[in-house]
């Protein structure tokens, strides 16, 4: 997501509480943030949080991580959430730094409109990489479970190919969410907006047992 | 392929020196009727059979088997395909039988544009179906290979969920075949429609190794 500076980004961070300050802190001890045993399920990349607050919203019994990368981005998730969400937490971080915050914690990974990083030269930094997929194997709870949606044709055939190539085993995939009318889908501020544009949206849902 | 009744087709069939009739005689034989042990790679639903030729004519060292159901559309096939290629055989064949007309003999199957039967009750028409992935199982001299081209969205996202979830691993896929300017691929007919119109064409190549 492009950047553009906020203001007074620093103390809407310090003051919010759901930002969580220093993730790795909490490796292995996700259960006493939250204070339940709910699964926990994360959304790399949640831009200005629209999806994740709205998930957290709709299923109280869930948790929710949103990981942001950029202070900017992150600052305006925070002031966006309403108050008293039991079930949500933000953290900053680098998702190249993801196994060193979450051990064995994880249900699911959202990947919304990931950045498609169209250059052969940065395919490592692409989110379903076979770099990533190796950093997500100890993070995941039980069975991994990733849920993707994008509108880059490039990115989502590179996905399909990468996790079909690491043992995911294809429980959905569509090429036009849109189309299919599932009541359920929550929307993310992009996925609004193309959408709009009649521009196709392509959703993918795997599992991989171990 | 829609069918058009071709006058004289059955003189046509019976007397090009390309047609096999009663192809299940040549299980287990087919480097018989080819006189080498070159590959053999075979197109299901070959239509009027442009593919298949042009494959042919480009690769004598391999052998090729142009498959079709329909009378009128192998009679076209048969009309078309010029003199003394000795890589070419064509049959009149139900894929739903093709496993009683090949027993470890292939080395390829070509899907182009096949049949989408959107149709859920049709699903088990469809060329990808579970159905008929197990019906290829005992064909595959080696490793099964399988390339699929079509312009169809739905049959496509299909295809990758069942190929995926029958143990098939992902070699290339693209979105948009067009694009890549691969100067190695052959159209078919539809295809050069199709492409003119500027509809993107879908393509995949899966191994299975056993």
């Amino acid at each position: 997501m492009r950047q553009r500076n906020v203001k007074n980004k620093n103390e809407i961070i310090k003051n919010s509480n759901y930002f969580l300050d220093n993730p790795s802190n909490y490796k292995g001890k996700w259960q006493e943030v939250f204070k339940n045993d709910n699964p926990i399920q994360i959304e790399i990349g949640m831009g200005k949080g629209k999806f994740i607050i709205e998930k957290a919203l709709k299923y109280p019994d869930i948790n929710f991580i949103g990981i942001e990368k950029y202070d900017s981005i992150l600052a305006l998730a925070l002031k966006k959430v309403p108050a008293n969400i039991k079930n949500l937490k933000m953290i900053r971080l680098d998702a190249l730094n993801i196994d060193n915050v979450f051990d064995k914690e994880i249900e699911t990974i959202y990947l919304n409109f990931s950045d498609p990083w169209p250059k052969k030269r940065h395919e490592k930094r692409r989110l379903t990489s076979p770099n990533f997929l190796a950093r997500y194997e100890n993070i995941f709870k039980g069975t991994n479970h990733i849920i993707m949606k994008t509108d880059n044709s490039n990115l989502f055939s590179y996905s399909i190919k990468t996790l079909n190539n690491n043992g995911y085993y294809i429980l959905n995939i569509t090429f036009d969410l849109e189309s299919l009318q599932d009541i359920d889908n929550i929307k993310t501020e992009y996925e609004e907006k193309f959408t709009k544009l009649n521009y196709p949206i392509y959703k993918i849902e795997v599992i991989k047992k171990k």
